[in-house]
């Protein structure tokens, strides 16, 4: 017999079939239920999250006292039950999103920006500005498994920025201060054989690996350009590309950096933000050399490709922050342009690209369109939402 | 106070902790769990399928009365918790992963070869065989929603191969007797606009459908040929692409008809297997051109490419189907051969690629290997395993 058989027919000896019977279409007192169609909803200002249930379109719970969670973001364990979030104030939280409770919290540094789980699930790594370096611990445990302070010079430690797994489980960063990527190859046991390459380019801001982990990209702050890896390359070496693509150019002071995680690969071609210009940068992905531009609103800050890499949703930085533009790649033209409201700056699609869920931050509330009709389907409150994560990211690399 | 402290500080009350008590780490006597890492595996000659934790490398349920299963084939809904089994009976099964039970089983036809769920998770097409045609069903309820029949010439039914779905609530098939691609649109609701493609080439017998669903390619039995069709184009149009590949040389005994759904899109190509050929045929992704031959050893029947891209698992049709390789996309050679034992016919790679789980039919196991080192991890008993269908796939399109 199966425990919840069990269960039932001894309430019902007991005359207590209301009280022990199980929900409808639940077996679980809980609430039975498959994860594959969950989110967690940022909302920064409280330190709190929702998770929500994408397909009924509801909010499930809200968990706080995750700490400051500007700039947070989160990655899943591989069975999508526990949600890993990265605070900037060093907090790294494990919490249950069937539960809706915080499993574990650890306080793992002063200041810190994003993380990243292992290929196989294992081992969960934060980026961290203070003290600078990149910290690795057992997903299960939270337990701390490795160490990676980033020093360069005499004595010195840099921030270190976009960092993101790689297969066989690797970690790749960059030294924002150092001007250096570091990969970190934890496929033999908790001891890291470490890769660095130095003088990558000027202010590394970010980075970002294609989804099938082979190429890694640095935005460069500090010079007009990037700087690429090819993973796969029998001896990989940065390389510099879109070298001077604002050159002779005024510059245009930067209201907002660009997110490079957003970067857009589709239809063969990465469309990326220009920092601190209106455009787009179009780079084609086998040759990565410009392949155009797109003129848009204002100056980018996410550039997300519909999951069938046909379009490209734009949001920006402020004063228009309030604006979302749809780029058609084939065309490379704008094909849609809408107001959400004030602070529109975070956009997850739904895993195969039917929705997509957008935080309208100063509206306090998160809407979701159809990705192909634009109309609005539903509006969910949340207080001063961010980050949107569907638990469908815990089966894609590098993000 | 929530309903699973009422029963247990009830259950306590009444002295019967032990029995009622949740298990450790769990919330729920049924099992809280997450979803993301769960699979299902046929068993085809009994009927039944395992439903494993990709994990724990252990059984979970096994769940038996799904009728005849060769061929037998399943996607996931958007929450993965219900797999929807294609029967070769025509049955079409809705089971709860988490239960390990049978929602709904309806026989929806004489014969049939797989089925396709639409990209927002509401519809669940099936491809007939007798009746030919394609029924597509309420994924929630399984109600009929529309019914295809594959008409053609003065009242002829073709059988239909190939089914995927495709972005915009579409689903994309082939006709087998017909020679003939349709494309059914429920972008606008119950009742279905269709698009005819004629004289697409002779007695396609399966296709595929690239991860962003844009390209359509048919395999064809009665000539060296594919066919292309890109779903991205103002007005898509069949051609055929690699016409002639084997001209000249003689044709061997086709053993067993190779998969295209297991077809390898790898570093900007694609591997695909030629019928009754020793050999992969390597296609250039963006020219659809010849881009070279892998000689491998014996006629391919999946190949399979590792989710970074970067190699290919192939296997082979009776009498070599003991065999595994490993193809190197970078050079095009064999890099790894192994004999995991007779009729290894289905592998399923973990979603981000750390581990591959394959089925050795004819001795009643399912290996896990590392996918980097492969070293064997684990064995599990299984009663003649074949299609192994991991719950990520409810996150991609055209699986």
């Amino acid at each position: 017999m199966k425990r919840r058989d069990f269960l039932k027919s001894t309430a019902l000896g007991l005359g207590m079939a209301t009280a022990l019977a199980p929900a409808p279409g639940s077996a679980c007192p809980g609430g039975l239920r498959g994860t594959g169609d969950l989110a967690l909803i940022v909302e920064r200002a409280n330190g709190s999250v929702l998770i929500v249930d994408t397909t009924a379109h509801k909010v499930v719970h809200r968990v706080e006292g995750l700490g400051d969670l500007s700039h947070a973001s989160a990655v899943y364990s591989r069975d999508e039950r526990y949600a890993y979030i990265f605070g900037r104030d060093g907090g790294l939280t494990k919490l249950d999103i069937l539960e809706g409770a915080i499993v574990k919290r650890v306080l793992q540094a002063g200041n810190a920006i994003g993380g990243a789980i292992s290929d196989d699930g294992r081992l969960v790594a934060v980026s961290n500005y203070k003290p600078g370096g990149v910290r690795v611990f057992d997903a299960a445990t939270l337990d701390p498994v490795a160490d990676i302070p980033a020093t360069f010079g005499e004595g010195k430690r840099s921030k270190t920025v976009g960092l993101v797994d790689a297969p066989g489980r690797r970690f790749v960063f960059t030294l924002y201060d150092a001007s250096e990527i570091w990969i970190a190859d934890f496929s033999s046991g908790a001891e890291p054989r470490m890769t660095r390459f130095t003088g990558i380019g000027d202010l590394p801001y970010d980075a970002l690996i294609t989804g099938d982990g082979r190429h890694y990209i640095a935005g460069l702050f500090g010079e007009d350009g990037l700087t690429h890896i090819d993973l796969w390359a029998d001896a990989p070496a940065p390389r510099r590309i879109l070298s001077g693509y604002g050159k002779g150019e005024k510059k245009l002071p930067v209201y907002k950096m660009p997110h490079l995680e957003g970067w857009a690969l589709a239809g063969g071609k990465f469309l990326l933000p220009a920092v601190g210009r209106h455009e787009l940068l179009v780079l084609d992905a086998a040759s990565f050399k410009e392949a155009g531009r797109v003129g848009v609103h204002g100056q980018p800050v996410f550039a997300v490709a519909r999951p069938d890499g046909r379009q490209v949703w734009v949001n920006f930085a402020h004063p228009l922050n309030d604006t979302i533009q749809v780029v058609d790649i084939p065309s490379l033209t704008v094909v849609h342009e809408f107001k959400p409201g004030p602070a529109a700056l975070h956009m997850e699609f739904a895993p195969r690209g039917a929705e997509v869920w957008l935080s309208v931050r100063d509206r306090d509330e998160v809407h979701v369109y159809d990705a192909r009709s634009f109309a609005k389907l539903s509006v969910l409150p949340a207080q001063k939402p961010s980050g949107i994560f569907m638990t469908a990211r815990a089966h894609r690399i590098g993000l």
